[in-house]
């Protein structure tokens, strides 16, 4: 199968390419290095050193025999991603090419603005490239599992039958996005529902959970194909950053109490989500949402299983609650569907403590490459109040 | 109180503008004169003729010895927006700045993505303006009702009790908008409701059916107070273009049998609806949304009226049913609550012939204005499918 892969040179992108060339598909990769760009931004940087995608991709030639097409562009242009969908003829796209951090989000109005912009035109044009090129080319589009929030009922996938006042109906399952990063996925999801509907294209959107873990069977093949490994405050997710700290001696930042909830997932079966949604293509005219997550945890809990871990390997590492940067529930009810990936054929990884030793291990191996002032969380999402008319400080 | 009524110069702002100031609150309209730049690029125009801001705001001044302060500039400039709330320090803000045309946003990738950007980084920009100044100010949103699409159940307003596997909760009513354009409202709502959550703003989000009329008692005042009148298939709402198609003898266009059925409301309603929102803010932290509309009715049936009052008039008036260019549902459930207005205080104003017969005399007033080619639909919501691979079409 013919699959572009938008984004391809991110955390997902570069794994879930890699893996789809060794599946014997055609694959080919556009990326604005954007991703790239952020770390010069904020002076942060992956810890384990990173290739440039034309060195991956020549890497992953000589190690495979397989060839991965690279385009180079920005797909909020709306002529590049018409030509690169007209030219390359896709049967498959796969969109990971946002921007996906909720503190980068966050920082302000210029970078709430900069997400809405990036992520929402971009799927636009991408809808408009399909349906002026070939409707029958199935969209995968990743988002969050944090589009849901936290409602106080059972998540299912993407849609719930309602009841209400004695009717019924299936509609959206309705959301609660907790930043303008969740924010514009939802938007997102909303515009291809709409394009599905109004056009008859046809996508899956993989509602993801928390990704952890930086290596696949093909990345760990060669040093010129090591994935990301991201631990600062706005780009590292929980769990890969719990492990660096760890290898840091650095206390587990916990926000909060750590009671508030989340579904997980290990970078090796998001590759496989991704593989087994395009061997089971939606219909056309179908947008059908997969929960792409294996398992739910708090994140105290987490902070402690990487901790005893770290314990077990000699390391000092202790928990710190620090305060909540974030608006977000601590304690709330949380249970998610997520039977659709298994059903057709998803055989979850369950956290390990051999995962959490491999990533304590891979940082330790990098510890040199750490900087430990990118840790702390900086972005507030309830900024201070400013003063009020009067120059009192306002009553909330 | 002050108010800033943002997009004032358009077909509701500037008769909320006068009505505000009317009732005696100190109001200053921004506007960027995009709607009137539709107008150039469409070759359109209202077929009442409507004087420049300046000149209706110096009319205004005369009349009524109120002054209206004007701000000539973009919401999606940050800089702008920020000044702008920063100077005038409005203790409400009625935003209407938006592009308000389905249609419009459906033309095309580019119209589709003006429509985004316009409105939703204006939105934002504005959050951000009212964090950063005084989060105590009442925000007043537009939307449509066509936000909520025709979902087989009652439509509440704005939040919906979910019970599910024996739990339950208050969300987000659920959403299917039919259009680019509906799209943008629906992500201005949840953009909103965020910005209400994380950061304890105050919002009204009034979601308004479709308007009717086009005069106030404010701008009936004066020839220099008068608005906009539009009739063509871009801009021109499916009443107020009845009633011009009667005035020409036109057939009036109905999309399909016309059984699909809306919300409607009179402008008169619409500003006292208003009127209403900023006498009885919402509280800070407050997301609330009010169901603006007083009846609804088939588009058929609006058909059947209008060319009785027209009949009545002396006119020849036949319905024409035309291929349904949009991708809606015919035959649906529609029953809106619409309370919480009416509970503040709304008396009703329902479509009477007199507003009817009103609204085709003041057409057959302007005729000579009428350009009939811009009335027949030529948006289509679906547009072709492309040549498949091999040059067959492709199979749906």
């Amino acid at each position: 199968m013919r699959v572009l892969v938008l984004g391809g040179d991110g955390y997902l992108g570069w794994p879930t390419a890699v893996h789809l060339s060794d599946c014997g598909h055609t694959v080919a990769v556009a990326d604005n290095f954007a991703r790239r760009g952020y770390d010069h931004e904020l002076g942060v940087d992956s810890l384990v050193p990173i290739e440039p995608l034309q060195v991956r991709v020549r890497a992953w030639s000589e190690i495979s025999g397989r060839r991965i097409g690279t385009f180079c562009g920005d797909i909020t242009d709306a002529a590049f991603t018409r030509e690169l969908v007209q030219g390359f003829r896709p049967e498959a796209v796969v969109h990971f090419a946002e921007q996906r951090s909720a503190p980068y989000s966050m920082l302000d109005q210029a970078h709430a603005v900069y997400t809405q912009r990036n992520n929402v035109l971009g799927t636009l044009n991408l809808l408009f490239a399909i349906a002026e090129t070939a409707r029958d080319i199935h969209l995968v589009k990743l988002g969050p599992m944090g589009e849901y929030g936290t409602p106080n009922i059972d998540i299912e996938e993407g849609w719930l039958t309602v009841e209400h006042n004695g009717r019924s109906d299936r509609l959206p399952f309705p959301k609660q996005p907790g930043s303008f990063y969740h924010l514009t996925k939802v938007s997102d999801s909303d515009q291809i529902a709409f394009a599905c509907r109004a056009w008859g294209l046809r996508a899956t959107d993989l509602n993801q959970g928390i990704v952890y873990g930086t290596q696949t069977a093909e990345t760990a093949l060669s040093p010129a194909l090591e994935n990301r490994y991201d631990y600062d405050h706005i780009f590292g997710t929980v769990l890969n950053r719990f492990c660096v700290q760890a290898a840091l001696e650095h206390p587990l930042t916990v926000y909060g109490e750590g009671k508030q909830t989340r579904s997980f997932i290990d970078l090796r079966d998001t590759v496989r989500c991704v593989e087994i949604a395009l061997a089971h293509p939606a219909v056309r005219g179908e947008y059908r949402v997969f929960n792409q997550f294996t398992e739910t945890f708090a994140v105290g809990e987490i902070a402690r299983k990487v901790a005893r871990v770290a314990h077990g390997l000699g390391l000092r590492c202790e928990v710190a609650h620090l305060p909540n940067p974030r608006v977000e529930a601590e304690s709330h009810y949380y249970n998610c569907v997520n039977t659709n990936l298994r059903s057709l054929g998803l055989e979850p990884t369950p956290l390990s403590d051999e995962t959490i030793e491999g990533l304590v291990t891979v940082a330790r191996a990098h510890i040199a490459r750490a900087d430990l002032r990118l840790i702390p969380p900086r972005v507030e999402w309830r900024p201070e109040e400013p003063p009020s008319r009067d120059g009192a400080p306002a009553v909330a």
